[in-house]
């Protein structure tokens, strides 16, 4: 899917909410442990609920490896379902994956070509070889951790490197590797005073703000600091929407959570 | 296992080896692409052949994630294989993850729990909440990315964060973890002359050193300046061994390469 793409779909859906498939089986209503694959079954009446309302999904891969082979194929049929049924949808690998260059081009294969995702979450650690293999794709996505919402944020990612933080060094450095056009990256929502200056370092990327809500980020400052003309923001929230009821009518519920979001992005925008 | 299990077997096969199960289609022999599962019967037959030299053995996650689920199943029937039959071996899950608290947590289940790995690597950018989850199981080892062995690792880990390299900054910080204990740090073997510097901050813990061989690491100089009372090396060789042959006798061939690396080691002890 190209930039291009993405920015029309979030006009016409006056959204750009991202919806976490985090999919924990201690969480979901009971009865659809019966079903033969729950996670799959869970992420289906999800989606369902609530794909007029947002632009993306983002299934965090540390959810699915839990359940081992099970998982992964919850994974595929996620994925599947969503490419096949929801084409216009961004689809985000939450794995935060990164690797010296011919493995992370392995990564690179596994998520962006077998299972076809747009984008995929990398850490940088590593630098500029662990990154580029990712970046090859045309018209997919790399969306590198820059600033978490976490706390351990704190350890390392806003430490002076060369009196500048380091998430800044981060930004500066990775807009220089081949292909950098395909990169977006994370910027947590529970830090909204660092997205002025994030701006003035990468005015045109898209940031996928992840903490609002369950993390305490807040959508208006947000937007207020890190909103650009092709909008750049795609805000990230998975309990508060995905787990909104437990019952039988969770997928309702979920829906009502992501209109409430979705109201108040149509404002913003 | 505990780190005195670890020691112990290194001193009775005098051998601080790591073999890197780093399994690609395209290299192993093809004789073995009839098989039903040739990922895992190229790792039976190298395991087969090499368990009494080496200490350890990383499979590389991507390199499995790149078959989907078959990989997994594979990745699956090798760890199996190893707990079931070589229990005094030493196994890590080539992973480089690392996510926010209770997301690394679900991490740590799938790899220390499930999979019953001995260990996993991961990634320190997302910092302290971002490891402990992994650091709380007991007898299990988190290893920790510190200098890498590519060249992206200049990018940001050897950037000075307050008068000292970041991957410094990693050592001393991740030491006063909760469950600092369970630690282990890669360092790269392409980065020898970083090693004694390491070793003044981090005298006791162990390291993973990939890149002697196809890298162009020095087993010597990593023994030199990397060595401690309890050895405190795993020296990683993954295509040098696993590739020596593409022929028939590829595990005869990879045995062979093994040896001189642990009649090198031998000595070095």
């Amino acid at each position: 899917m190209t930039t291009q793409q993405l920015v029309d779909q979030i006009r016409s859906k006056k959204s750009f909410l991202c919806i976490g498939l985090d999919v924990d089986l201690d969480k979901i209503p009971e009865h659809l442990l019966e079903e033969e694959d729950p996670v799959f079954a869970f992420n289906k009446a999800i989606i369902d609920a609530t794909h007029h309302l947002a632009v993306a999904y983002k299934p965090n891969t540390a959810f699915y490896e839990a359940y081992g082979i099970k998982g992964w194929q919850a994974l595929r049929k996620t994925i599947d379902y969503l490419n096949q049924n929801h084409p216009e949808i961004f689809t985000i690998a939450d794995a935060k994956r990164g690797d010296i260059g011919n493995t992370s081009g392995m990564y690179a294969k596994a998520f962006l070509e077998d299972l076809a995702f747009d984008s995929v979450t990398v850490a940088p650690y590593m630098g500029k070889d662990s990154v580029e293999p990712f970046l090859a794709y045309e018209d997919k996505h790399t969306i590198l951790l820059a600033l978490t919402s976490n706390e351990g944020a704190f350890d390392f990612q806003t430490q002076k490197v060369d009196e500048e933080e380091l998430y800044k060094k981060v930004l500066k450095v990775s807009k220089t590797w081949k292909n950098g056009q395909n990169l977006m990256y994370v910027v947590g929502a529970t830090k909204t005073e660092f997205l002025a200056e994030i701006r003035r370092i990468i005015p045109e990327s898209f940031l996928l703000v992840p903490g609002v809500g369950a993390q305490g980020g807040r959508l208006e400052e947000v937007c207020r600091y890190g909103m650009n003309r092709n909008v750049g923001l795609l805000i990230n929230s998975s309990r508060g929407i995905i787990y909104a009821s437990q019952e039988k009518d969770f997928a309702r519920a979920a829906a009502e959570k992501a209109e409430e979001l979705q109201q108040q992005m149509s404002k913003l925008l």
